[in-house]
């Protein structure tokens, strides 16, 4: 069996963490560093991560996620959140940025640039919202698994109201939708009905089909 | 820096694959073990994998995801097929399984299954597939830290015609549709244009918003 899944089996969505211990600065950073370098659609990185630690942010975000209580007992929360479109001024700084990082255009690149022009600005808002929500998904898989390979507790979650949360965070200001909430903290030593509970899943039989 | 930073750092999007070798199979089993231990909404895991060797609907799928040349240099294309719909059935059959997993009945959560039964089953199934289909890319974000740690190359694809894959590979008939693709192999000697060049992602201050 490999680390990864003993880190996979080791992780689950923590119910009920202790407040009195906070993740150090320096392990967050990891975790954010690890969802920095994951995987997007063209490379675009339709998505931000917002990190609330203000107190009160939090008290507010709360009763518009079920009140759970991870909201306001773990150290970080993060809030992944999508672009609310795909703009042009948003595929060209990434394609620019490309370039200047590699120090040449390559001629195969700048078409599919055209191509993601022409097709991307054509669909609507919400189409391309989708798209890139999308994308903080995978952002999300490798969120579990750093904070895993941490020792870190986190507890994934889309049961919140998402236009409440933006609205408190003042999201879409900065043409920003949240899309996935994932506190990061430490187990509380009491209380967590889901702790020493199995991990269920369906049989790799059921889970896999082969077509050989 | 970790393990998994040096990881992430290691794997991109492949573009040429080596057809004279192929992923062990003890290999790609721990890869789709990573990816059937990922967390999902509610641990429904509303999703597939298929793991197409077949030589034949690999070369009936390539024409329909632009001729991209890995579909039919990997060893082991996988299909991230997302449930259709979610029905009663569907969510009973994991409520059931994890009762019976557990051992026991737990009231809580038996009010959660008759919540979603309520309210998924009251959804249209478009509505309830694209809430799947996000599912499949926190499965994607395993996969792709799965392949990598075994030193596997992969190429996330989005780029396909999804009735068409659908259709090949007779997805409906199982009440899925094809979300993702991932090509499992090795990359070419010569010949892929991106193996070479720099990874690049918007720093971490244009990544990360920080609220304290």
């Amino acid at each position: 069996m490999s680390e990864l899944i003993n880190t996979l089996q080791w992780r689950y969505a923590t119910k009920k963490m202790d407040p009195a211990k906070a993740v150090p600065e320096q392990t967050v950073a990891r975790i954010l560093e690890a969802i920095r370098l994951t995987a997007t659609s063209s490379g675009l990185q339709p998505f931000d991560v917002i990190v609330v630690t203000n107190p009160e942010l939090r008290e507010q975000i709360k009763p518009h996620a079920w009140n759970q209580p991870q909201i306001t007992e773990c150290s970080h929360l993060l809030v992944f959140a999508a672009w609310d479109n795909y703009t042009a001024e948003r595929i060209n700084m990434m394609f620019d940025l490309v370039n200047d990082e590699r120090g040449f255009k390559n001629e195969g690149w700048e078409n599919y640039r055209q191509m993601l022009l022409d097709s991307y600005t054509k669909r609507d808002a919400e189409t391309n919202f989708q798209h890139a929500a999308r994308q903080a998904y995978i952002g999300l898989g490798t969120a579990l698994i750093a904070a895993a390979e941490e020792k870190v507790d986190c507890t994934p979650m889309e049961g919140f109201d998402p236009a409440k949360v933006d609205e408190i965070l003042k999201l879409r200001e900065r043409g920003l939708r949240s899309v996935l909430l994932l506190p990061l903290g430490y187990r509380a030593a009491e209380g967590d009905w889901l702790v020493d509970l199995k991990k269920v899943r369906r049989t790799r039989d059921e889970f896999v089909i082969e077509m050989k």
